[in-house]
């Protein structure tokens, strides 16, 4: 810290990314939930093509991706927004909705950003604890008066809300936004966008990062009514018109051009992540219901640091979290057959 | 605007950028200071091999496009970090040496993003103005008890301070950090890079969007000692540790190896700068000192708008700014010999 930091000794709390190490390839990497499919060969053809002109700036209103969304999606290209993937639009989702005077609240346990974003800009925050089943409860978020931020499904758990539930916390809200970032949402669970269309103060936000493939291309995007997307638009050209740069937009173009085949890859997750749990639970641990690319589960012989230090000696690299309520789980990144396969053979060596 | 807009009617003022026509091929386009240069062919190849594997996430710490730098500019890894764009470290560092005590302190006319910044963060502001001759006067910075943003060479003037000048506001202002913003610095202005080593309180952000023809694949970098980058990891690290993706990262490495190729185009952009200020002094223009690649030059007989809007009508687009003391102006990109030739064809039939 130099003596010019504008920001007090331990105001700000960054958040720490899973390792993403430079010899990645001596790693089965199950840390970070991304997808263990590439992109489409279509992909690498756009983005080459974006390269020989990317002298000229991108178009900063992404009017091709927000016509794509809305034919995957519905509704018309007013109605998204995009970002340098979702943690950026979750930023200016804080910039927009929350101030002095309106706080944020989330889950205990949750994604990590939002505490992150809580202290940079300074946000009064209500925190709501997980009930014993590691559930969001959505009685708990009933006029809070305050923006909330669910993660659904939540990370680490994996648990996802329905979208009756949403619906619930959508109606006990009227005077608040309230985000639903379902950023692994494609692997199972209920999608929250068919409600934009009922609800003013639903703003969705998806990233292209884990379902389709495209964590290293960093594009998000956000879906909600025109003017909610409006608020969005304005923060968005107060920092950085040009968020989503020219060889990610020709990107996502393309990869949106094929959907079914990111799609498809999902329900080979989904199948796999059934079979792992089934194993898991034969090998004794103890795993949470997930909807997701990933699982969180516990062994009571072995502690979740201890699980993943092993692993890691074995090069297989998840994700441990010390914090309280959690410490005793391990987050792993649903792979391929052969890494799930992969992954027990090593787990059966260490029990 | 939706009812949930946490910032008051009138409080965001979103920046403007210049147009990007989507039938951009009808036009020459002259008006948001883009290379006329493609990007070198390694690009291209660097970006599609990243492209193939983009499922995975791109590398928060940058470390190979930090040690290129480093290889570049002096210095070790430490000294810099990069944004998505300059335009992202323009706002990192805004929210890390600016807050409810510390204001910021700028030119009346200089890059329209200082203020929409000031204003989005709240950040109490000193316009100083230019000298009648548009140019920055160092002794107007001396002891502001401010953070000081300065585009060096100034846009949308074009006029630079020299390496002294800009020494002579950083020891004016030992307790206050210095914002060097030189996005145009390699087409013929003196960089502050090695000042670095002499001041602490020295930021010098740099983009690869002008000289080194990556506009759209928005890649900036900053050089500051080892412990003002650490704030500004911070706060990058509070908002989006992928800020730059790895189709951005492949690509400005391989732009970096081919660093030479970029510079001998800024020269050649600078020749064209000098033939085009000729010609345009014997039409009777007032031009501006520049040592950009852009020109902002009045004519006695036609204002600033009707020769923005005329070039436009001979599918010629040039920036004009409806602001106080600039509005006799335009500012045109200096492009190849064949885009000035055809732009002073246009003009000597206008006139």
């Amino acid at each position: 810290m130099s003596k010019y930091f504008s920001r007090k000794q331990g105001e700000l709390k960054a958040y720490v990314p899973g390792e993403q190490p430079r010899n990645v390839q001596k790693f089965i990497k199950l840390n970070t939930n991304e997808s263990p499919f590439p992109p489409a060969p279509e992909v690498v053809n756009a983005v080459a093509a974006a390269a020989q002109k990317a002298n000229l700036y991108c178009d900063p209103t992404m009017l091709k991706l927000r016509e794509d969304l809305a034919g995957i999606y519905g509704y018309t290209p007013e109605y998204f927004t995009l970002g340098n993937g979702s943690d950026e639009l979750l930023s200016f989702a804080f910039l927009a909705f929350c101030n002095q005077e309106i706080g944020a609240a989330y889950a205990d346990v949750t994604y990590g950003f939002y505490s992150v974003l809580s202290r940079l800009y300074a946000t009064d925050t209500k925190i709501v604890p997980l009930d014993a089943q590691y559930c969001i409860n959505p009685e708990d978020y009933a006029g809070l008066g305050r923006t909330i931020f669910i993660a659904n499904p939540n990370a680490p758990t994996g648990i996802a809300l329905t979208r009756l539930q949403i619906e619930s916390i959508l109606q006990a809200n009227p005077d608040n936004v309230v985000i639903i970032d379902q950023a692994y949402v494609d692997f199972g669970a209920e999608c929250a966008i068919p409600l934009v269309e009922k609800y003013d103060n639903l703003l969705v936000i998806n990233t292209f990062s884990k379902s389709r493939s495209f964590a290293g291309g960093r594009v998000g995007f956000a879906v909600a009514q025109p003017a909610l997307i409006a608020d969005l638009e304005t923060v968005r050209n107060s920092i950085n018109p040009y968020n989503v740069n020219s060889l990610s937009q020709a990107a996502a173009h393309a990869i949106l051009q094929h959907n079914d085949y990111y799609m498809q890859n999902c329900k080979v997750v989904a199948r796999n992540r059934v079979y792992l749990t089934k194993q898991l639970d034969a090998l004794g641990f103890t795993t949470l219901p997930s909807l997701t690319n990933f699982v969180f589960t516990k062994h009571s012989s072995i502690s979740g640091e201890q699980l993943y230090q092993k692993l890691k000696e074995h090069a297989i690299l998840v994700r441990y979290f010390d914090a309280p309520g959690i410490c005793d789980f391990c987050r792993i990144t649903v792979g391929t057959k052969e890494q799930v396969d992969a992954l027990l053979d090593v787990i059966r060596s260490i029990l």
